[in-house]
């Protein structure tokens, strides 16, 4: 297979249906912007042996590249709309391979309703690469930033945290020799969490309408939050228990209370974390319920400078890591 | 240095007077569209080893990562408007390197009309990476399309070819073992064409008001006007004498005529090849003279199936290669 085969064999069924696409027969793709909306633009990376496992199934792969955009584009009330995608090989996939990448990406594509629109392809040495960006639209300067949280305001995150990061443990795990033990079932779930990650598309329209501010979760909730707030110039107290668990997560913290760590600090959670005004907080919590999303309230934004998780008797909690560095 | 201090210490500043890059410090960044435009987006990406030398200057690296997207938005009629940049580092280069790195990308933001408003850095093995996506403006449905080009149909190009690939035999050319030899000058001038890619931005209009088919040069004009010709269903007949040289081409071709297929097949021209219809050809050319671009017609679409570049005795050339293939 040469570039072109790739291309039209195996990708240009993930375009069908974008007339500015054409086929990924063209050069660049052509996105006609509805009247009265910004476009919101977000760049994410994922490589093997960095952010997920070179023997990963095919599917999973190209579902976390295309998810981890999408989780941004979600985080700042954007729609999801279209997608240009780089991939990188130090040889070519055998087209099996290709076609489970494609399978993972349409999956995803049909979850969080964005289409793939360009891209390029690249033969060098180094790990698979997936570099995506993603486009969605707002309306007209609605798009909800980081850098807007105010004292006063309530903390939420959507969905469970830390599942995907006991996931991964487990995902490592091949002497099953992780920290803790868990059911079969838990561990599929959590490992799950960590293939397959759901950004909750559906929060969309309560983030645009009630947030102050917001972004996704991607290297932990701690670290996280303090990009927030640190870009915002306030601080951050958060309530240990409060934290949403999933049952899975919640059966390994009870018999492992040391993993609590991995649920505050773990990274590749793509859940949401939003401040919002007191005034918002009863119609941000219904809009959330309508939509089908929990989100659930875990402290509050402070005057000061920096993020305190409390334990249950009120000290805050030190973690050894404090979360993901890209560097 | 972390991967903070990198955006908001070196690359901020690109992101400057650009509203909806909020200083890079959100995690996505939003393009207010001009009502009655379409957005044109584009993706490609450098590699050291494979698109350029490790030890090519870092600021003649971003300008090439930044001209070779431009490149593609030029040749489909569109204004360059914005930039996200995906970076990969095996290890975190130093921060002179960087800062050169974000030089070269300026003088290419200023030369182009373009500003960068987003994106991500990561470290992992592998060739340093430098992946952009650029997105520029057309009026809407206007975007030239490398797939209508029709019979009867002049063919242009901009410029002058096979500088580059001569540049690039000389640039790797330690040993001075060139099957070739040129002056000083010329062997400057023609590395720098290799290094310093100048798509030619000012015929943007021309193409958008008189091209049937247009896009860029990358990969060698046998191989990039075969594309066009075949995503449009027709042939093409091309004169070898009528391909631009510059003086240094002219000068390695007049000593050395078997690097003609260099001048045909060799990569990286970032020039512009593009399809005129005969009743548009003087308002083409006139366009392109009042642009201050060198347009030059090389041949004819017909009807039918390939490319063949004629000789001086108009029998058919050919070549060993035609052309750079990604895999």
């Amino acid at each position: 297979m040469g570039e072109a085969d790739i291309i039209q064999g195996v990708f240009a069924p993930l375009a069908a249906g974008f007339e500015g696409a054409f086929g990924l027969k063209d050069d660049a793709a052509a996105i006609r912007p509805p009247i009265g909306c910004d476009l919101v633009v977000t760049v994410d990376a994922v490589a093997a042996g960095v952010h997920f496992f070179s023997d990963d199934d095919a599917a999973d792969i190209g579902w976390k590249a295309l998810a981890v955009n999408v989780s941004d584009l979600i985080a700042k009330g954007a729609a999801p709309h279209a997608y240009v995608m780089s991939l990188a090989f130090p040889e070519m996939p055998d087209k099996a391979w290709l076609l489970g990448l494609a399978t993972g990406l349409a999956e995803a594509q049909r979850a969080f309703g964005i289409t793939l629109i360009g891209g390029d392809t690249d033969r060098r040495p180094g790990p698979v690469s997936i570099t995506i960006t993603a486009i969605g639209f707002v309306p007209a300067g609605q798009m909800v930033k980081r850098t807007t949280a105010k004292a006063g305001d309530h903390v939420f995150v959507s969905g469970a945290l830390g599942d995907s990061a006991l996931g991964l443990t487990l995902r490592r795990d091949g002497a099953m020799s992780a920290p803790f033990t868990v059911s079969a079932v838990h561990r599929s779930d959590l490992i799950g969490r960590y293939l397959r990650p759901r950004p909750p598309l559906a929060l969309v329209p309560a983030l645009r309408d009630f947030a102050s501010a917001s972004m996704d979760i991607s290297d932990g909730l701690v670290k996280d939050l303090t990009r927030m707030a640190d870009a915002s110039g306030v601080g951050a107290l958060i309530d240990c228990e409060a934290l949403p668990l999933s049952d899975a997560a919640r059966a390994v913290v009870a018999s492992h209370p040391s993993e609590m760590a991995s649920i505050a600090t773990g990274g590749d959670d793509y859940q949401v974390l939003a401040t919002v005004s007191p005034q918002h907080v009863a119609a941000f919590v219904a809009a959330a319920c309508v939509a089908g999303v929990t989100v659930s309230e875990i402290g509050r934004i402070i005057v000061g400078h920096g993020v305190a998780i409390l334990g249950p008797d009120g000290n805050a909690i030190s973690f050894d890591s404090t979360g993901y560095d890209h560097f």
